[in-house]
């Protein structure tokens, strides 16, 4: 049972790496942006950049593969659309991190909070 | 001056790829979880790896090179703390991506509710 949570959470943060790996990329940052507006072909997901569709496929392949990205394919034409689900693994990354600064901030809020009442208290005295 | 905002967009481009890449390891993700309790001391940031000390400080070198980790060295101690500005420029690249993705989801959910009323509206005939 411990091994199966241990094996489980492996895989997750195995995941993540590849998530993160992926998005370490500005032309698969914006191949996710353009898709994030909607489904479209390659060739209009490639049409923005200044390099060969043949090397925009490359990128298009990682994301893939990661799961990233989902092809849809009617005759000769291929539709890609972004999934939600890997971006939504990374933003929780970060939203768990983030919390314990905003709980150290509040903390500290406090303190200053506390110091300016006895500074106060003093002022008064 | 488009050359200006241009450069600026392009320098965070790279800064983004090279914090997603910094990102990708697992023990770099866990020295950030336990930065974000609080400043702590390199050992203490260390104990909990099966690895070397030395392994780890290459880590935390990573880190502290892309701006993630700052040290604060008092003496022989070498305290280290979390920086939030690059998680926050992540965090800002997926909230900008999904937004897109809600207002997506809202039209989805407008055309249903509608396909429902209309569907209501035959079956009342």
């Amino acid at each position: 049972m411990v091994n199966a949570v241990h094996t489980r959470r492996a895989a997750k943060s195995l995941r993540l790496n590849a998530v993160f790996a992926a998005l370490a990329d500005q032309t698969r940052r914006a191949i996710i942006e353009t898709l994030s507006r909607g489904e479209a072909r390659v060739t209009e997901v490639a049409e923005p950049f200044a390099m060969s569709l043949n090397a925009v496929s490359k990128h298009i392949k990682v994301l893939e593969e990661i799961g990233l990205v989902r092809r849809r394919v009617v005759g000769r034409d291929h539709y890609l659309t972004v999934a939600a689900q890997p971006l939504h693994e990374v933003e929780e990354w970060i939203t768990r991190t983030r919390k314990y600064w905003n709980t150290r901030l509040d903390a500290m809020e406090a303190l200053l909070r506390e110091q300016e009442a006895m500074d106060g208290d003093a002022d008064a005295k």
